[in-house]
């Protein structure tokens, strides 16, 4: 049986992970009959009150993502890519603040040492990456010199600052997916769009199972 | 176009609303082109590290509610029935902690009053009632003694608390649903059993057809 790895990087998508996006590829996955297990950085960031937008106190990313893992979250550090068929980064706003810095230093942002070190073992070990909504850009940090290919939906700024990193970018609706074969990337938009759970699980329905065919 | 109130208890099924039967719902209401506005109550209470299962700060249910709903959150209070459909309880611990104290308290436990409110409001104006994982328990305390029918899967002792509000339990499967036509109750046993999201989502998507068609 396949088994993937999923990173998250917290719970909401304003300061952690997009929890439909999150949910959304645990559903698929299950559906499939691959196995997973959930990772999230251990560090402590700020959070961000979800009602109202203004600044909360500092939270574990790991623990919160806890709370969508239903406990059975681990430290990023101890994800051991030869364990794994695959890996998956949902969306949410965490992938651009903790996992890298994209949301605000753009396509030269800096990347948490251990994403960066699971996205490169994937690659080297040509096994499939798969990253929603934002968490393209991430991947793209990293391999972009390799010219892979990606979407984060249609938004002309992001899609810009994607192609800095040596990255191509193409453009692709909310409930659709771009595969990049050559590198085993799939990347669907999720909430880069204004768009409601029905589309975001859809497209994450059909990225997952490509990456289930490429596992 | 129908409209749909969906209550929720927080964010994490130790302290709140389980997070993927709350999405499932979203994912599905969505699919069936069903409008939905979300609600919690506005109350804090104490948080659970879903790592450790140690006990945390206090938090807002409402506000952490508005992480499942991507900000849109409104409180439980301002939840008039004449302006909706049907109604959805997600299950998770929040709703036997918070919305009720049935985990406390069993068949005689207490209700908050604006929950109670809207149970009540959505019975007597015969719209339908979803209730998922232990939710039912709720929905039970509040109408059993006009002996509703509901499932909370297949956990014996759950069950015999339950019918002693006065309320029916029958047996179901994870991956189903149980139908009150007289009383337009629909519940689904969701994360009552050790399952899998795929499972749950299941379940959930066919108890929000059946309550789509009574709505």
């Amino acid at each position: 049986m396949k088994k993937f790895a999923v990173v998250l990087s917290g719970c909401g998508h304003k300061d952690g992970s997009e929890i439909t996006e999150s949910v959304s590829t645990l559903i698929v996955l299950a559906e499939h009959g691959l196995q997973y297990e959930i990772f999230a950085p251990n560090i402590s960031v700020p959070a961000t009150n979800h009602l109202t937008g203004q600044p909360q106190e500092e939270r574990s990313i790991l623990t919160e993502a806890a709370r969508i893992a239903r406990g059975q979250a681990q430290d990023l550090k101890n994800l051991n890519p030869e364990n794994f068929d695959a890996v998956v980064f949902p969306g949410g706003f965490g992938a651009a603040l903790h996992l890298c810095s994209f949301a605000k230093d753009g396509a030269k942002c800096k990347v948490l040492p251990e994403a960066q070190k699971v996205i490169e073992a994937f690659h080297r070990a040509e096994k499939p990456i798969g990253a929603f909504c934002i968490a393209p850009a991430l991947i793209a940090r990293v391999l972009g010199s390799h010219g892979v290919t990606v979407t984060i939906g249609n938004d002309t700024e992001t899609a810009t600052e994607i192609t800095k990193t040596g990255a191509q970018h193409v453009n692709c609706a909310v409930d659709d997916y771009i595969s990049d074969r050559d590198f085993k990337i799939v990347t669907s938009p999720a909430y880069m769009y204004d768009a409601n759970p029905f589309q975001v699980f859809t497209g994450i329905r059909k990225a997952i199972k490509e990456l289930a065919e490429m596992a």
